[in-house]
């Protein structure tokens, strides 16, 4: 696999990801949308196969890591060589950055019209409901369009945060190390990538509902900083504050699943 | 691959693509149908198994591709011949129209009963109040029918919505490329009609929003084509000022992907 | 293949077919189930998987036609033995009776619940408001609980419930000819027996709206005739004047299919 | 196969299999979580996309049977040493267990907040409301937290139960047992693991409306046993007299389902 190939497929791979990862976001946050308000199911189907296109395009180039997570079990167990971790995870990083200001040009106009709204932006009692609201996509220190892009937590604990991200992201990397990328880091044949896509269905219908389930430092990282750098008026906060907790517990979770893969299955 | 079977393949395969998919649009628009506001998921899961059924069908004989989008992303890359595109092309429009005669055959009475509800058809403010339903489906300038049968923006600006459709079909053709249909055009296996399949319920669920993905020419032009066509009482117009960019946009997405996928991954 | 493989491949296959499928109709139906109302999404992936379970146990045994229908257009195509069509037919009317006293079990508390519960069998308003809710379950010749057991129109009009039985039929027999069920009648791979499955969650998102979708002759006549037997008090009609229309129908639809494939693709 | 590979595999497989399937309990219950109220099409496919990725990790250790009553039907049907039996249904209780302390670590915040919610815990009309909701995850008899744990009935009727929970049972082992799990115990292709999956989704959906689908031994048990020993305020009963209905009911499914296949299929 030559180095051409993990960054293609990795910076290809992820943007697709975010992009459609953000997209079914986008789709049922603004109400201008055709998906408006479609609810947890379409949001969990809609990562599910978020990482299905991704990974069924990047399957061939780069073994379709498309989440740092993924590449830090791979590198412990041993399917890829920690030389070339840094090129895996700067790629994937580059192409959430890329998918999220894809997500923006998609919804371009949903972006305009949802800000330019005074029910999500004007103070007092209106804006009030227009942030109970918002509160399902992200905590009310996000600003109010932070949800399409990062994921944010129901309840705010930095312990409980960290446990559910940690747990969540154990269960994505065992399944993938267990069966899934082999030793060749060629990556997953077809029905294993249908097979992770489903899991993370499966993940975020079951996991999702503490902290939207980043499982994915880049996948959250990526679009925060993207939600930074857009002139939007009236965003809101990028929520920093919060920013390290989808980045850290996701590799401590990978981590866990690397040492109990090589502890009980190797 | 003979040219009756490209033929017979792309004409019953795009068909039944139209059929399945303007039926899903029907059974969630009509209240007389026992689908009556399934909601986005359906949606969405509708048009992805539509081309499930189309392409499982027509896989053997034609390859399946069942969208001029898709041909010309095959041409690009060199598993479709190009002296082949117009005959791929033809058969696609000339099913897409079948399948959108079909989808009123299957719901005659439900189109019936619908343009004869007053709620849908009268001036005042009782059909304001329908055509506010209505705009769910299509826009404002469309017929209140014009919904079942092809796609409109939700908020209609020329640059914005050409954005959407491209980036869409970007998606849609790389992923058929990377992996999919092969150097011989001889079709998908199987497992990789599924994946599609698959892939278009993400892309319908994350990138359906703003004007309804056509990400398919012929999925557009042939059933508006069908709406112009059929003797219907108070169908309203067919839009046909939208009608070219569900056409134009796709194709340019079809290029781009063909492009990325020759420089990055060829 | 033995005759009691077919027998009892089809015999059981189909009785769990309509065991999941009229149980799905069951779930949705009774306040007192945990899936009330759970909406028409949750119909057409429960009657897919139906066929997905029946499917999967019958696939070695009999090669899971599970439906006359399909059984009649693999004996015009070929693939089965006109000579084996009555024990296949005969075998899947048993089993889809059995199949519907399975439901009757399952489901013993919530039908004695829902028959004793005056909303739906007093006459007079609150009556009438319950036969309304009952009309999106079946028409209002029918008995408030026919729709657990058999299919009806939302619009009562002989030629077009015909019209869209055929249709849809047509869809389901025709994608199984022509990649499935290979000409041994050795049955399909498992592969197959999945993409049959999610075939039938298209057909019922997207054509199910205006009959609810038979598609297959046993799977309305078999339970109707235990609805008839059934010593249920206040249970209803048993809508005999529409019976023959999911029977004749789907076998129309069918021979139409082999017809085709014959044509165009054989 | 090792001692220690049944172990591994169906402890590590079990507690993921309990950790999706009562995450996605938790999801849909806790006011304080973004997946509040997704309805039963979640349920279903959570808890499929829970064995889904329990099997899916532990297919190659220990063949992923995850549930005693499969045990039991393997061993009936010979695929499974009657003396491995113990060590499959221990590894299985623990993995049950661990799994239901994991949905508590995962969803810390939201049981907190839930048991303070006066809604819920105070006696009165209030309570009363409150109730009344939790009766759509368990009987009035279990405490307000316990339908995040284990089943309980909609109508409290003990032949009723068991006949819902054999019924269903049998579906699924007679699935498993008919293609599935190999002669050699080596355990479902990945494709197996794919359907038995789609099959728990197709039964939850279908069979799920009366007793809340157990169809597993330690699924229920496991959990059960969690929350009589967590140290939960508020926490209401763990209704200890339905509790061998889920233990018991489906042993005697998979029994039947044993028989039925040597009888006919064997």
């Amino acid at each position: 696999m030559s180095s051409s190939d993990i960054f293609f497929g990795e910076f290809i791979g992820t943007a697709v990801l975010v992009l459609l990862g953000g997209g079914v976001c986008a789709a049922i946050t603004f109400k201008r949308s055709k998906a408006y308000e479609a609810g947890w199911v379409a949001i969990a189907f809609g990562w599910g196969f978020a990482v299905l296109t991704g990974a069924y395009i990047a399957s061939g180039p780069s073994g379709a890591h498309l989440n740092p997570a993924v590449t830090l079990g791979l590198a412990i167990e041993g399917g890829t060589k920690w030389s070339d971790v840094p090129l895996y995870m700067g790629s994937q990083l580059a192409g959430a950055m890329v998918g999220a200001v894809l997500v923006w040009l998609a919804y371009y106009g949903q972006f305009k019209a949802h800000l330019a709204d005074p029910e999500f932006v004007s103070p007092g009692p209106k804006g009030e409901e227009g942030l109970v609201d918002i509160e399902k996509q992200a905590s009310p220190k996000a600003g109010p369009l932070l949800g399409v892009f990062s994921t944010g937590p129901e309840i705010r604990n930095t312990v409980q945060n960290v446990m559910t991200e940690v747990i969540a992201t154990f269960v994505l990397v065992l399944a993938i190390l267990t069966q899934g990328l082999n030793d060749s880091g060629k990556g997953l044949g077809t029905l294993g990538v249908l097979i992770t896509a489903l899991v993370v269905v499966g993940i975020g219908l079951s996991l999702g509902g503490p902290t939207g389930y980043a499982i994915n430092p880049v996948r959250d990282l990526g679009p925060r900083i993207i939600h930074s750098l857009l002139p939007l008026k009236n965003k809101g906060g990028s929520d920093w504050g919060y920013a390290w907790i989808p980045v850290v517990a996701p590799l401590i979770g990978a981590a866990a699943a690397g040492g109990v893969y090589k502890l009980c299955f190797a």
